[in-house]
């Protein structure tokens, strides 16, 4: 019997869209009714992880532990939460709940040790907080995360991330990202698409190294978790 | 202050993602955190809705009736269902809360009446439940309805929304549509792609007439009577 899902959503509205989008394409159903049941609080009010995370705004997680209980009550058996700054305040959201709360960054993590040797150098291009809380540092401590200069960073990346939360585009905001990974040295085997709006402008880009999705794993992990034939 | 939206959806669960990801494009935000609270029921569960109609499987209504009093008591304060065939059962749904709940049939009359003289001819493409009920018919009495040959409507429509319900395929299945269409006589000065399955394949479809899509009149819709800068 297939679990109830819950996305603690919202971090921005597009992700939580895009997640539902990849676990419905990832259930191999032969008939509707065998989808899986997904209960979603896409809650935009949550405050920007970055800017917590910095120290320059309210912490989010009251609200993230909020809305983790509301999805219990409601009946979530398994809970996914798609922003990967948001995983910094992961623990928050385990303690507020007695279900299953997935790991997006685990995910990245054992899926480099699946290809790649320990050590190596991996591109991180994320949120500045992402990067300043070292919330990927801390879950992934076999390679050594590579992040942009503070320019690039705040310039490419964070240029980037705000143009697809905002205005819905990605060509523009794919070329910031690439340029920032090719200044990265030394040069990485492979880039981690460390925010949610980072992988929905590099999904099918053309780059040199492998860009994992911490999203599309994520929604393999749901159907993998949560499915039953 | 903006109000809580509720999705009563997953009928399919791609059409849900629809509304969601036209939803947020639609609203005018300049910051995340503006975006509209959306809670959602993705029930793919919930039993075919034409099936019901036609009398060859059970009633969708009292799943339905129970998911769209859970999404009051979660704090929903007006409820959009993105199905065209589960408006048949609208009024159970709003005999089962004391929330909102919006009509996306009645919507469609209401565009057609701006853009057309009373009387005219206007094809449907939908679900054969949904011509067997006379679901439209009976919420947009002012035009002739005028819906595919029994064949066509069996091979090409109810063919072309399996498809993209199963497949997630949009061209043959778009093709197959414009086919039906095409049969129709008199011929028609609109379409309304009155299925969520017909509105994803028909989108941006190259039609000799103009076509009428529910989904996103549903979201304009939402945003009118939910979101508040």
């Amino acid at each position: 019997m297939s679990r109830i899902v819950g996305i603690l959503g919202g971090m921005g509205p597009m992700s939580t869209v895009d997640l539902m989008r990849k676990v419905t394409e990832k259930t191999p159903v032969t008939k509707e009714q065998e989808h899986l049941r997904i209960l979603v609080d896409s809650r935009p009010q949550i405050p920007d992880r970055t800017a917590a995370i910095l120290g320059t705004g309210p912490s989010p997680a009251p609200m993230l532990q909020e809305s983790a209980r509301l999805l219990e009550r409601w009946g979530a058996e398994i809970i996914a939460i798609p922003c990967n700054s948001a995983h910094a305040f992961l623990d928050d959201v385990r303690e507020a709940v007695s279900i299953q709360v997935l790991d997006m960054l685990g995910l990245v993590g054992q899926e480099l040790s699946r290809s790649f040797p320990e050590g190596s150098p991996v591109g991180l291009l994320a949120t500045t907080g992402t990067g300043e809380a070292r919330t990927y540092h801390g879950r992934i401590p076999d390679f050594k995360l590579l992040t942009p200069s503070p320019q690039d960073q705040e310039d490419r990346v964070m240029g980037a991330i705000y143009q697809v939360k905002l205005e819905d585009r990605v060509e523009e905001p794919r070329r910031k990202l690439l340029e920032a990974a090719a200044s990265l040295d030394p040069a990485p085997v492979a880039l981690i698409a460390g925010c949610t709006e980072v992988e929905l402008a590099l999904a099918g880009a053309d780059s040199p190294v492998p860009v994992l999705l911490p999203m599309d794993l994520l929604a393999s992990e749901i159907v993998a978790q949560a499915w039953d034939e």
